[in-house]
């Protein structure tokens, strides 16, 4: 047994919970407030609601909501020069994973200065950020709880991982009710992005005890409730069910880290700008092939989990079962099955296992996995 | 769905985490480090250690361990003075349940003044406390986890419980390497202390979704582990399994509270200065019978949790299972089958039932409790 970590935001989770975010920045201090979303949540209502509530507690605020999907380097440099000129003193991040990455950015910037290059990789913030609320709206990234930030190069054309302890929110506020307003796809693909997390987390070489408990009550609750969330936009005990298991996913991963799937995304969303969940979505299947020899026995929990009944079987034919479980949920719930769907081309696989080798994610994965392997998968996933 | 919230210390786990006391104050900005402690621990040579690891980092300290079990105002208030005389400015808690409620007792008054009565009951607290590390040496109170410190009040013989967000210590540092020096008497007790945590937070009003998680793990380990770990202090397996129940059965009890157990046994031991752990187990299947009718799904799940099988059961029929179960448990580890056997007398049974309804934990019992019930259940466990 190494010693291990964990490390979490305060949660305040339940419907309704969004009108407590004005309490929360006052109790952490706040005197202004810098709002970072993007034009998607924005149309949906949320950074109204957000205001709304900051008026009703007299804290002024600053609304930033240049942001894309994989949020790019240039998009923080700008939002740090909004910050620092509105002289805001707190960060309230509100959506999926790109604006609640992007407000941690952000946050980085304004008080450890520099380029946010010079934070890739792990363990390199200095000083301690602005105090962090996040509200995410997808259910999906884990982001409001984790450790991480991934922004891109633009240059690069990569991702590039910030992890430090400093990127942990003060307080994640999940109101269940913001997924209302994911339509079918995002809810598919983001609750993908969670059985993701769960996954990769479960049978990470740095999973604990403690991370081990959350991902395996993650994939619990994908199993059983991302099909009626897909389903409809307004089951509330699915809804509810996903918002937590997404926080539980995104406890796991932050302390447990990741694996291979995320390495190539990372890689492919880098270069191709694609959606985050959709090609997790795509490649775990195949990267939990090439995974089970390594962890058969996770994989046999991970089926029984699932609800597979295992009765009788090996280790090796039960994690199969996962595997076929977790790809009939993907095609039940209209998830592509294959990257050239979406655009990958087969000239780009060289390049994108390259990238893939050099994410952080790569380190923890239960398999070793050289850039040939990374290949294979890419060719079987095209 | 109410709205719930979940705060957690940082937490560092595993065989030798001690080592990172010294690194874990630094990084909280600590110049000079106040040590609260108790004889007993001192004697087991955990305080040398912890001092040893300070001295390494370069880091100047001050011991105070004039503390008893069930610590006492009188020495919250002396601990304070020490505290203010020494110039320290980061408390570490290095014990069982009664040292680490303890530092965070002086750590109160250290930054807010006053008198550790003021601060009774729910968020009194005003000012942020000084930084606070956690070495439990106990894996029992959870202490080192939770947002509750429980001191007597000397005169009115009664146990104050002081619940706080600022009570939950920035780091708990559990190295399941301290368990080795318990004995069996205080590895039987504080085992039952942390089944009682894990049971009343999980049949608890205040219970969530991660709360539960939380209670369940830790019940499930505590079924599997606590045997073996009182059958042998260098059990690892065991005493590593005992120290994760214990911080699980914290993170639960400290985001959902307890129940009339803690409320019975704060009573009892503020007036008669017993063990805590002890009275929790003599008093927890007493509890659990009148709580039965209020919970009986919760307390299949907890028989299922046990290894009870329970086919073709009632939720009551397999309810009564758990209940036998934890008094098999009990028995088998040399618990005292009743209160009279440590001490209490018949007599005083109506002040420590009204001493009992006014404790703050009774507000969470799954069953509404009167005096009378109150009553009732010392009687029967007498």
């Amino acid at each position: 047994m190494h010693i291990s970590k964990f490390v979490t935001p305060e949660i305040i989770f339940g419907k309704g919970a969004l009108s407590q975010v004005g309490e929360c920045c006052l109790r952490l201090g706040a005197k202004k407030v810098f709002i970072v979303s993007d034009p998607g949540v924005m149309e949906a209502g949320w950074v109204d609601k957000v205001t709304s509530v900051c008026r009703s507690s007299h804290l002024p605020y600053e609304i930033f909501c240049e942001i894309t999907p994989n949020p790019k380097d240039y998009e923080i440099t700008k939002g740090v020069k909004v910050y620092l000129a509105s002289e805001c003193d707190a960060v309230i991040g509100v959506g999926g994973g790109s604006a609640i990455d992007a407000a941690k950015a952000i946050s980085i910037l304004a008080t450890n200065g520099g380029n946010i290059h010079d934070y890739e990789g792990v363990d390199k913030i200095q000083y301690p950020l602005p105090p962090l609320v996040m509200l995410p709206t997808t259910a999906g990234s884990g982001a409001e709880v984790s450790q991480f930030s991934v922004i891109v190069d633009s240059v690069r054309q990569v991702k590039m991982t910030i992890v430090s302890k400093s990127l942990v929110p003060d307080i994640a506020i999940t109101d269940p009710y913001t997924l209302v307003t994911k339509n079918r796809e995002l809810t598919a693909e983001t609750g993908m992005d969670v059985l993701t997390h769960a996954i990769e987390a479960f049978v990470s070489l740095a999973a604990t005890p403690l991370t081990d408990v959350q991902a395996k009550n993650a994939l619990t609750l994908v199993a059983k409730y991302l099909r009626p969330s897909t389903a409809s936009h307004t089951n509330e005990e699915a809804k509810t069910a996903m918002a937590m298991a997404s926080i539980q996913a995104g406890l796991a991963f932050s302390n447990a880290i990741l694996g291979a799937v995320h390495a190539m995304s990372h890689a492919v969303g880098g270069y191709l700008d694609m959606p985050h969940g959709k090609l997790n979505a795509i490649l775990l299947p195949y990267v939990m092939e090439f995974n089970l020899l390594a962890a058969p026995d996770k994989f046999m929990e991970m089926a029984q989990l699932m609800g597979i009944n295992i009765a009788g079987l090996t280790s090796a034919e039960a994690g199969r079962l996962a595997i076929l479980h977790v790809k009939q949920l993907a095609l039940d719930i209209e998830i592509p099955l294959c990257l050239s769907e979406i655009g990958l081309k087969e000239e780009y696989i060289p390049r994108m296992s390259q990238a893939a080798l050099e994410d952080v994610c790569i380190l923890t994965n239960p398999r070793d996995v050289t850039v040939s392997d990374l290949d294979r998968i890419f060719r079987k996933a095209l």
